[in-house]
């Protein structure tokens, strides 16, 4: 379908959990459908770490369809014949909002002057969305992994703009292992001398390399296991033997050397900087004085978690962890841990179950 | 203790897997406590990716411990008091034995003309030590990780050389999700301009950034999501908030860039590139036919298995399938699986019940 591209700039400057307030933020989006007469059927879906608001129509860089194609449109599972359904850039994002790469007051792109932000901050900015969109109250938000976080955020932080939250494959904290796979994806992007302390816009040499290492090491976090040894095995690529050399010798190493590059032609090294801290620095007890129950303390909203029996980056565990929390502050909420052999990238792919209980929760 | 420090010329070029012989074959290793009489005492133990010969004593780079000090000496479950202990640094490492560091027959360093081996090569290399030192059958070998790799290919390819075959924490293939993340790490490495194509002896530059970030990576998968939970969590490194900056923030970042920053100090990038490759072209059954259990038709050895149930590098499902195949076998095997909280480094941790394995195993 053809969405509607748009980009806001929010009047006010936007505060920030670092301290301090972003000023002339420009908050880049898609919508989908119609809003209707009460502005009441709108729904947000926030976009993962390396997502952006093609949510549904072609993206401009890569051509390929939208991330959420097969989950959004007419008679989809998120209906766009009955929803308004919104998709922003996250700010500290690439794909035109305010991020690393924009250009500060001072004419020179901020690079790493941008400011540390937080997921509370990339919601902080949302909500600035949806009031100059007038939208008081959302039909629903909606996330997968680092949308989840957002949702939950927007849950926590502003429980009276959503009527239903919806969190997939998601997670209320970074975990130590969680953080430890960010890490060595900074360090591999810092380690690039193209990096140049982030002064790299406007230069020939960019952190290609570092960048698509770091890609490369979330890339096999996001697969299980099992699903790599379905789809790879030992696979040689397009070789009969063994080469006895350091070529790509098998089918997954050439995958991820191909997720690896592909990346570097859309995503902006200091971006993946920025999100992947706000990512680690996500602790939505931490900020409710330690409870996480307490963050849902003022809800009125109905919940529901989704997880995957196969992914190992925010297993199952974790949305149980929420859904207690949930229980403990007399929410709402409905829980399914769907079966699905491709570990924390299931929530993008086909999935029947995911579209049923997707449907149900947002139009039962 | 004090080990004794030889280095063994072999007299044979080593004929290796991927064709061709290897000329002037070094191999550096570690002896402790007295071969008897009748040379039938011996026990080699095998190291793992990153491990050397200093087993039991004091390491000549690092000044720390020898790597399983724990493990062997007098009266400990490798008891060096009642056999001839030894353990060589493999061909293609950097601690002594024949590597890409090596000079070459031309006088310069081999870097990447260094040929492509493989664990079998290594163990052939080790089986060429066994000949130099005139033991014809050890009592028993014993290695963790890749060290197992190398004992259950010497019972495969030699089976008239061992006795005893102790193989903990390991595998008999690498799987497509091992061989990602040792791909990750070698993109790590050759996109460190320092790396230059392998060229980088005896210049100021070395690829320490690409190799850190190598390690990191690797390190990652050691260790299990609980240990690192137990032991890092979302703690502060040494502040009480956080920085919104950067900067290692958490526990777990900062021990990750120890971690990476200490190993380049004791460890060639080359090497690593050469280990990691000959890990993912494991694989144990391909070498004989297809069927595993084939690779282990001439073996008159015991075995004993040993996994972690934290491991999910090499987890427990890998080695009960040697286990079926040594059963299909027909050759005696006991396996057991041990609860442990550290992940696959637990093999390297003080673990009693895994002392007495090795003890009951060796001396029963």
């Amino acid at each position: 379908m053809t969405g509607n591209s748009r980009i806001c700039r929010l009047s006010q400057p936007l505060p920030l959990d670092g301290g301090g307030a972003l000023e002339g933020v420009e908050i880049a989006y898609q919508t989908y459908g119609e809003l209707d007469g009460a502005r009441a059927n709108a729904i947000l879906v926030c976009h993962a770490l390396t997502g952006d608001q093609y949510l549904a129509d072609t993206h401009p860089v890569t051509g390929k369809p939208g991330w959420w194609e097969r989950m959004v449109g007419p008679g989809k599972p998120i209906d766009t014949s009955r929803h308004f359904v919104i998709c922003a850039n996250v700010i500290g994002s690439c794909m035109g909002s305010t991020g690393p790469a924009s250009i500060a007051p001072d004419g020179a792109p901020y690079a790493m002057r941008f400011p540390v932000i937080t997921i509370r901050d990339m919601v902080r900015g949302l909500v600035g969305l949806l009031d100059a969109l007038r939208i008081e109250r959302l039909h629903a938000v909606v996330g997968g992994s680092m949308g989840g976080m957002q949702a939950l955020s927007l849950a926590a932080n502003w429980p009276e703009r959503a009527g239903r939250v919806l969190v997939i494959a998601s997670t209320s904290r970074h975990s130590a292992q969680n953080i430890a796979f960010h890490e060595l994806g900074r360090q591999a992007i810092m380690a690039d001398p193209n990096w140049r302390r982030g002064e790299y816009y406007g230069s020939d040499a960019q952190p290609v390399a570092g960048l698509a290492v770091a890609r490369m090491a979330a890339h096999v976090t996001y697969l299980s296991e099992e699903g790599l040894t379905a789809k790879f095995g030992r696979n040689l690529q397009d070789r009969p033997e063994k080469s006895f050399g350091f070529d790509a010798d098998f089918q997954v190493e050439s995958y991820l050397r191909y997720q690896g590059s592909g990346f570097t032609k859309r995503f902006d090294a200091n971006s993946y900087l920025y999100i992947t801290r706000a990512m680690d620095y996500f602790d939505l007890a931490e900020e409710h004085g330690g409870r996480l129950a307490d963050a849902f303390a003022g809800t009125a909203a109905r919940f529901c978690l989704v997880s995957f029996d196969s992914d190992w980056l925010y297993p199952t565990s974790e949305s149980r962890h929420v859904v207690h929390a949930l229980n403990a502050a007399g929410a709402p909420v409905s829980f399914v841990e769907l079966s699905a052999p491709h570990g924390h990238d299931s929530f993008l792919l086909e999935h029947e179950t995911l579209d049923r209980v997707v449907r149900g929760f947002l139009d039962g």
